[in-house]
């Protein structure tokens, strides 16, 4: 809530969080709607929406002045959820939080996160048209909060949804750990047979330019109407609104804080674009739906005692112990180059082959990735290598960090040790490719 | 060395090392030289290298078939330097191993990543004509065992050659830690006022397709020619051997496993290109080298008790206390999206802010980064970023996770933790920009 001296000269001018003010600060004027003090913001810093879109926050003090232009209108929300078009085809929409669901946020007051569909479909009536959607909101969380508990509830509600006649299932997510979320779903969800596909946005839904929108209605295309039968990604392909993309889901990451086609495919080529028009282009191979495959099935399991490990110059190998001490069964290294670390004994302690054996002969699964993130992992090229190959540390191929991580607790969560060493490198969700071809670096 | 087997083999065949083979497995004939055993290969893999460039291992056993073709010749190295050209600017080359060294390493059938001078300027010709090469290995290592210890040498060796009269130096490294060390440099060094550049090489040089002459001879023309006062990275831009970049030390990150052209710039942009005839194009903004600008200083002094953190959904936040129980003085967190991590108390025991709260009432500096590498973290935007804000963790705007950690470690070698703190943020060497510009995404 704004500052007490603030609302008393809104309060004084007449002005309500809606309305369309002036601001004068000096040389500064700015005009737009009034908008409700944002939960981070300072409670003296006005926040005025600009008919750009963007919201401008003005520190209020001496020599600002503020008038009402005019009131603003009041939104409001049909009573209930429109009618849905039962010809249309059956999409399960699943709410979990996340940057899409901010605009209703403020809109409404209400809490963080939280949308209605009443809502939801107020700000996006094209939704309605593109499937019949059946809206559940399962949980409300920021995504860096998400852990393996939500991952299992969306998994469990995504297969109830399939299983329950829905042709294709959408998930909002926040974006930050959405690539996770995504690598999850595809190693738990057994015998999928239709489109899971997550999406959220970059830019809050109260911003001009924001991606919510646009996404989600790529999102809902794809699971109405593609065949692909696997746990994509669905996002800003451009930073323009010229089209969105699909991607493979153990394959997409996060690469830039804020823009809105910070999701990019790794070591893979997207499964396929969707313009304006909802056109779907498939662009590579991807699994194909088939005629009555059965159910799906929810195989949840999941370990939480395996660790992801960054190792760098001076970095610390006695962690390893740590974990090991704590009962850890598996460890996901985030090695340099081809997949290095230090070996060398010339500077003490700092060898990290000593704590691997001790963690394998305590019988845990120690798998190498790479934090260059493109190529792939080869323990062939250099004799350091070597040395941790024969030590028993199973090299990840062209498998990202995250999703190795997900990959080995998940294996964890319903294998013996031995067993999830096994399949650590073998391909399962598409998380392993044979080949990396060259056009897939950068793009 | 082989196995005994296959030298008898060898000998029977009067067959020595550099000799041209025909090798026959099954349906499977290879011809090409005879090559030594390499430190990581089987002693029973026969290893040839092809016309091609690319060598080829066959593992030797029944049915397997070796006959000589002809002799090889053998490699005389001149018995000394090449003399140096008097009125061609001075350059210090700094040789410290890695891939670079490696196809002299065959030659001679010497020590891993060793290089003698007359045998660099016999296999690379051109250098002796770009600049009057001053050589120096000073060690001779993997990159991934590089430690800060190597750091202060090579930045203490780089202050003295630069003071002895070199107008330019050239270091070699292993790639997987470059970007580590040229951060070091940039920061370590005082008063730079002459181009330091790296360079290695993806490939190694005893194939075909090796990148490392070309970055070589490109390295040493910038140091030899440009006005270049920083730290630079010079490798490949492209894949093809059409020309080289030099990226700014602080800004480079290897990013692909093996590609020739794997450093890539991030939220920056190249300094200048290196085409093949050696002409250097200058694409933006770098500080350049001042008239009579005084005695280059090494400031060597660093912290090995800071740590790199990669955060991630379930990661346990506790490692920060055995940091801060084993002395730890300063962390960079690798976290999510615009500088995240979790701090819900709805799963017990995950949040990171009480650890971070505590790190911090221990004195520690602690400063956010983020794991998409590309954009700026900022605090401003949600919620729980206030709450680490408000916390006292420094966020690190546009710098790269890396340069961060070897940043603070830097800063802790010589300041109070409330000294360092300041200084986090703050750009001292280009590592951190005002503005992330549109065109540095993914290129």
């Amino acid at each position: 809530m704004y500052s007490d001296k603030l609302r008393k000269l809104f309060d004084a001018g007449s002005i309500k969080i809606g309305d369309l003010i002036k601001v004068e600060s000096g040389d500064l004027i700015f005009e737009g709607e009034l908008m409700p003090k944002t939960e981070a913001g300072h409670e003296d810093a006005i926040v005025v929406k600009l008919k750009s879109g963007y919201n401008a926050g003005v520190m209020y003090g001496d020599g600002v002045r503020i008038t009402k232009i005019s009131s603003g209108k009041a939104v409001e929300f049909p009573l209930s959820n429109p009618k849905m078009a039962e010809n249309l085809p059956k999409v399960s929409l699943l709410w979990t939080g996340g940057t899409i669901g901010s605009k209703i946020e403020y809109k409404t007051g209400g809490v963080h996160m939280t949308v209605k569909p009443e809502e939801l479909f107020y700000y996006i009536p094209e939704l309605p048209s593109i499937a019949n959607i059946k809206f559940n909101q399962i949980c409300e969380i920021a995504s860096e909060d998400m852990s393996y508990h939500e991952w299992q509830k969306i998994a469990e509600e995504t297969a109830d949804a399939l299983n329950e006649g829905a042709r294709g299932v959408v998930i909002t997510h926040g974006t930050d750990t959405m690539g996770f979320t995504a690598s999850a779903l595809a190693f738990m969800l057994q015998n999928l047979n239709a489109p899971v596909v997550l999406t959220g946005s970059q830019r809050s839904s109260d911003r001009g330019s924001s991606d919510a929108f646009l996404n989600l209605i790529a999102a809902t295309n794809i699971a109405a109407n593609s065949n692909v039968a696997e746990v994509g990604i669905c996002m800003h392909a451009s930073s323009s609104d010229d089209r969105m993309h699909l991607l493979r889901g153990v394959k997409a990451r996060k690469m830039h804080t804020s823009r809105r086609d910070a999701f990019r495919p790794i070591n893979d080529r997207p499964i396929a674009y969707v313009d304006m028009d909802g056109r779907i282009s498939y662009v590579s191979e991807y699994k194909k739906t088939v005629k009555a495959a059965g159910k799906v099935t929810a195989n949840t399991k999941f370990e939480p005692k395996t660790a992801l490990l960054k190792v760098y110059p001076n970095s610390d190998p006695e962690i390893m112990q740590y974990y090991i001490d704590r009962g850890y069964r598996g460890f996901i290294l985030e090695g340099t180059g081809l997949g290095h670390m230090p070996v060398s004994t010339e500077h003490p302690g700092k060898s990290w082959l000593p704590y691997i054996k001790n963690a394998i002969e305590n019988g845990a699964v120690i798998g190498m990735t790479s934090q260059t993130l493109y190529g792939r992992v080869n323990a062939n090229v250099y004799r350091n290598l070597r040395l941790l190959g024969n030590a028993g540390v199973v090299y990840c191929e062209d498998m990202l960090p995250e999703t190795a991580y997900v990959k080995l607790g998940w294996l964890l969560g319903s294998h013996d040790n031995k067993a999830a060493k096994e399949l650590l490198d073998k391909n399962i969700a598409g998380e392993i490719t044979k080949r990396v071809n060259y056009d897939e670096f950068l793009v």
